[in-house]
């Protein structure tokens, strides 16, 4: 059974990805070291004792749709009200409407926490939490106070509704219409798919925000506008008014978190309501929806990167305690008695097999990579807020598409490797590690594909200040590896000079893309796009954990990171060679091999 | 939907695995060209046209435990009706009992496509030819005149029972027994786990065949013997008499081939018959039923590989079509209509978008590799019938691991790459993607898990005839590469030195390990192993590619091949040198970290 690694995720917080200096600096307000363990140990807690207990039944029975309406699993309304009563809702909102207005940082390591506890649970309020914010950077005074102090308490849900049958990530292309009405209020009409929590029993209402085109908008992303769609509109006094006209057509039948409820979502054919017409009201300007999305895209990206750390950090847990107990064959070296399941039998425990230590190691480096991508990222988003802003602001764009990439990749393989260190009972649902398999897979896919956060990277964050932010992260990454080499310590190995030929493999990749961009060969640097981004995600794990080996000063600890550091290093980050020559030669055979496709 | 790709799976047989010069120089009997394209083309058709179409149902409804008898999904019954009257059961099988006596390339063929149709209704049968062949080899005349003509006719089915609760893959631990009885009968008490189709009602009569332990065995491995324990017994005219004491307690609840039973099976408990104990007859020698089932392991690993091939085929198929038809965003340098879901949008196809052209690439090379090196392994297994036995046996020896392991990781990789493609919609399961990446998932586990084909590829395989045996190999790649440079085509691009390099990898990587090896370094060597299998893959795939577009010449088909050989020699194999740095040098590390685990 998944337990939160409260220990772990502080000093990856901390030392690896700024917290202490920002503490330090006071550019985190009146945070202090001691609230930030109290907090992170709390949401541990609750995530270890209170929603990871209830993962498997909502696996299980996953979420049903009984005559248009939602029923969740057995015992997760109640574990929503308690995590609502928790407070962890307010996290991050502004004490303006009842929030705590803490950083992104703990709301981020407090996500992967829950994630790790059921993904399937935690993508709600996460949704929630991105509406809230939606609404507050560009919702009228009077959406804002009528919505939002019961939303961020958690007593009303919320809900993103961008996606229709033929506009996935290319939502210029979405068809559902609002008409404007004299008393200032739109009517939606249209249908949006893979609504996450779109219909469900865990609130008395929910607040869709939906994206819709009005009659005479631009055609394209330009001519999208916003608006807030209640399940039921709200009386003057704050109590429920009759049902609008949004309901829920249908629910997914999906490969994983079967928990969430996935909608087909129908507004305004006139099942509730005087007459036909879901009615909204406008968030931000006409035809802005998409810039008022945008507002908390990033945010979302980097919590789907949170939901592969949190997979990542699940499935690790479980293959060690497997490896630990499983007995089977004798690996070479092994003269112990045999404890676990084979005991007295001379058998080894699985760990000690050089293959699974191989696979348990590698699901530990990719694991803590991740988790320090993205904690880097969440940092970013808090120091965007302070004194040098635009450095802080192009850092978090920067990594937000790695963090989202790296850290979703990482869920899938890690818990593909954690499948394969259990056997055959890996294949087995009981046992847990299969279903992490499959929650995992979604990760890579929604809030803009891997590939679609690749394209990102090299069109719109490569180029940032001209490159120039770019090559200031890699000098901050040399110096790293600079230091593990005056560290001179042993047990880091060759840290240094795997951690340099890494880097220069970055640099060497990052200065031909941003060349082949600026001579206008943009199919070119398209088709290295994904493989850089690995190369990205790899130097970066690499860095982080010499990072964490090098902070981690003197005691028995810092012998376990230096040793991560070491095998991440020797067995891991090699492989940025061959991404690097993908990017800068993989190109010309690929677009000649197209013929292949047909 | 999937469609048999019966000219690529003959050209590769052909002209790739050596079918071609082995029927030009009379190796395999009577058999004609003309009649390998006749066997694939209904194969294939048989596939198509009746195991695909119910692959669906097959995974909805899975197999269904009722009152201790297992319900088939619908259509299931009669499809295995339907495929055991087209004879496809007796493939193999010696004409002495009804079978055809085709070489093995010819399954293995077979056996991709039925795979491809359906993993969990392809299994069944699969299990039954393994029986088959165990029976054939061991068996006492007077069990193969009861059993092996209905087995090969397929009007009985077997089954293969080995693994207990704490006997995986290390066998010498099972507690199953068996006793003596006076009139040469044993009779037996246990349980086995993960049968794979225990029970079913595909037939009236199940030939299970257990391992079981003699009260005065010796202990481990060389006190094991295999007995055959019909469901039914059978009277001495052939037709069934009373039930045997054996029976299905439970079957699993799996990740995927929910088709496939997988039973828990009861041996002796008193549930059926005059007093407990199944009735059993010993096949072989007691004391010797491993070394019968060696006989058929490896057969049954390569099938286990054909799975992985399957899955891969499958996948690909289904996403290049789904990539054809998606329109979404504008691919640089799209200057189309728009063809497909997005028509006259000005939306491209996905398949444009370089990085979803590179997935999609990426899984045809994975696929062909794979392909060509199960095939080769079943060219090595009928060879080795013949002249130049021992090369040949050791060819098969040394492939099966590779094959097994490189085709299963594939498998795996291609499905998720799958899913990857489709993107929101690979996630929904009516898509079929998603099984796909479930069933997939097995094939690396079981028939022993890639790491254990591994440990066995450098500890067994590549000491063969003191490495002299691989040196060859190795000598023959380099010669695959060096006819890519004398080719001197633009098409191959860097194909020769990038083959070169990738073959220098893993002759340095070999003659590590045997170094180690012979230097007692068992440690140091098993730490590399599954590094060096994927190398070794990696290395055959680059070749075999090379060995088939070159041996494609001219017409407009030699195009594709170039170019997609080119593309796997410019964008795949260049992992090889990251992966021999980590056999040579990982070892270290990987020790030194163990601290991590704990």
């Amino acid at each position: 059974m998944y337990k939160a690694p409260v220990e772990e995720i502080a000093f990856t917080l901390k030392h690896v990805a700024g917290l202490a200096p920002a503490l330090e600096g006071g550019h985190l307000g009146e945070l202090t070291d001691d609230l930030v363990d109290a907090i992170l140990s709390e949401a541990g807690r609750f995530a270890t004792e209170e929603v990871a207990p209830l993962a498997e039944i909502g696996d299980r029975q996953g979420a049903r749709l009984v005559d248009g309406a939602v029923k969740m699993p057995d015992g997760w309304p109640a574990l929503y009200k308690a995590w609502a009563e928790g407070g962890w809702n307010s996290l991050t909102a502004s004490p303006e409407f009842g929030g705590q207005g803490l950083p992104h940082m703990l709301h981020v390591a407090a996500l992967e926490m829950w994630n790790s506890g059921s993904m399937a649970f935690a993508i709600g309020p996460t949704l929630t939490i991105g509406a809230i914010e939606a609404l507050a950077a560009h919702g009228s005074d009077h959406l804002k106070s009528t919505y939002l102090p019961k939303m961020v308490s958690g007593e009303w849900m919320g809900s993103m509704n961008l996606t229709e049958p033929h506009a996935g990530s290319d939502l210029g292309v979405m068809k559902t219409r609002a008409e404007r009405r004299d008393d200032g209020t739109y009517r939606l009409f249209g249908q949006k798919i893979f609504i996450t929590y779109g219909e469900h029993d865990f609130t008395d209402n929910i607040v869709h925000l939906v994206l819709a085109r009005l009659p005479d908008a631009p055609a394209g992303t330009r001519g999208i506008s916003l608006f807030l769609v209640p399940k039921f509109l709200v009386n003057d006094d704050g109590s429920l008014g009759p049902r609008n006209d949004a309901h829920c057509h249908s629910i997914e039948h999906k490969l994983g978190i079967h928990g969430s409820p996935t909608c087909t979502m129908i507004y305004g054919d006139g099942r509730f309501g005087d007459e036909p017409g879901a009615i909204g009201w406008l968030v931000g300007e006409e035809n802005r929806g998409l810039a008022c999305m945008f507002t908390m895209m990033n945010n979302a990206r980097l919590a789907v990167g949170m939901q592969g750390v949190a997979i990542a950090e699940a499935a690790t847990q479980k293959a060690i305690a497997y490896a630990k107990e499983r007995t089977q064959g004798k690996a070479p070296g092994w003269h112990g008695s045999g404890q676990g399941s084979g005991q007295g039998s001379g058998m080894s425990p699985i760990i000690e097999h050089p293959d699974v230590a191989r696979m348990l190691l590698t699901m530990k480096v990719l694991t803590q990579g991740a988790r320090a991508i993205t904690y880097a990222c969440a940092h970013a988003v808090d120091m965007s807020h302070g004194a040098e802003a635009k450095h802080w602001a192009e850092r978090a764009s920067l990594l937000t598409p790695i963090a989202k990439s790296f850290a979703t990749d990482a869920g899938v393989d890690v818990a593909s490797l954690g499948v394969q260190v259990h056997g055959g009972m890996g294949f087995i649902e009981e046992t847990g590690a299969a279903r992490l398999y499959r929650d995992a897979r979604i990760a890579p896919i929604y809030e803009g594909t891997n590939g679609i956060q690749a394209i990102d990277l090299v069109t719109r964050k490569l180029p940032l200040s001209d490159g120039d932010h770019l090559r200031g992260f890699i000098a901050e990454l040399r110096e790293i590896a600079a230091r593990a080499g005056q560290a001179n310590a042993p047990a880091l190995g060759e840290t240094a000079s795997r951690l340099d030929a890494a880097i220069a493999d970055l640099e060497a990749a990052s200065e031909w893309l941003l060349a082949a961009l600026a001579e206008g060969r943009q199919a070119e640097a398209l088709a290295g796009a994904t493989p850089y981004q690995r190369l990205f995600g790899l130097v970066l794990t690499g860095a982080y954990l010499a990072k964490g080996a090098l902070a981690d000063g003197g005691d028995g600890r810092n012998g376990e990171r230096a040793a991560l550091c070491r095998f991440a290093a020797e067995n891991i980050i090699g492989e940025t060679a061959a991404l690097r020559d993908r990017v800068v030669s993989g190109a010309g055979s690929l677009e000649a091999a197209r013929v292949v496709l047909g």
